[in-house]
């Protein structure tokens, strides 16, 4: 029997977030479309229609240096991320007539809570928010064609390093 | 193939959380049946079987006016909440024989927390609880006929404003 | 029709820590196999194959000793907790050839979030981290044969009296 969209959906999340608390960044841009956006932005500057963002990648190129950028030049404090996802919900699916093969593009929205651990600390709540997604499938499963990460604070403990 | 119960459940329990985190509170009593109740109470007067709740409406009219209220009269500094929701279980299933239609209900328990960002702040933890809920399938489908919010906190950072 | 895996592992994790969190103790051994490991072990330790371990059972019988010794000798301030558990994900299913009935070993991750409420004062992050499971099917339904709680943080308010 094969899974439910939701289950797959489900893993789909799984993988993505356990692949950031376990800081294997360099398999992060594989979750994404070729082109793509993605966006952490707050939540009044995406409720008001506002572009600003604190983070904006718009290919898996920008992602792929973003990550390089990460490994090599940036000086930060050790901590580490997890990742609490839940409330997961198609909001619809669209058949996409353009694409050469019919693909279906699926907008997705589910809550997530990011903790964060600096070293010899206790954890604290690094920041909230929700994923605005839409998904396409490609050969290879589901993919992030755009991912908005909207943020309930833009204070957060600390500086926003890692993607969320 | 139409979606399991627990699929069911767990879009049910997403819609509601997406409506309260977003603010749209008018929406929020069409979650429920028109006799119903709804009940935020501290865990040890649950525990111990204590009726005294920090919230009580019975009835869709009640939970209208409590819209209202917040609405029109109350006056509170504005703050954004985000609700993670995991661990849904159906406790029970019961035929409803005095039902005309033979309506079933169904006893649901979820564990939840609470976030609430208010403005230029970071996020904070709110509350944590479960809800204890019966669910009963109306045409529209599955509404809350009780929810009791059983909080395991009653000191939260500012005062309960919003239903959870 | 039967419940998928998945649906099977999100009805045992709710039941596992709705064992934990309504304190009923004497039941949580149920959940794991006659002999069985369960630990609980800082991230550090772990990612780096260090054995040290802040708890460490490996048989039924000795969590029960465990849970004998809390309810009996041990003295602490009244507490409770609730876990938040999410993005459940199954790691690989291996069959046991050498188990006479061929049974199957499970090895299955998921993230937590433990909240704790202490008597008079409001709930604060207790411990985040993941669970690295490997689960075994008997007659009675899944059990842990092995159960790692694995620590982003050591550093907890208060200290670690409960098992997670």
């Amino acid at each position: 029997m094969p899974p439910s969209l939701r289950e797959e959906l489900e893993d789909l999340y799984a993988a993505y977030v356990e692949c950031l608390d376990n800081g294997e960044l360099e398999r992060w841009p594989e979750f994404f479309t070729a082109v793509c956006v993605y966006k952490i932005i707050p939540r009044d500057n995406y409720d008001r229609g506002l572009p600003l963002a604190l983070m904006l990648c718009e290919s898996k190129g920008m992602l792929e240096d973003r990550v390089a950028a990460l490994r090599r030049t940036s000086v930060y404090a050790p901590r580490s991320l997890r990742h609490l996802v839940s409330s997961i919900r198609v909001q619809r699916q669209d058949a996409t007539p353009s694409a050469p093969d019919g693909a279906e593009s699926i907008q997705v929205q589910a809550n997530y809570a990011v903790f964060q651990t600096r070293l010899d600390e206790p954890t604290q709540v690094f920041n909230v928010g929700r994923y605005v997604d839409r998904l396409v499938r490609e050969e290879t499963g589901l993919k992030f064609n755009e991912k908005l990460c909207v943020l309930d604070s833009v204070l957060v403990p600390g500086s926003l390093i890692y993607p969320l």
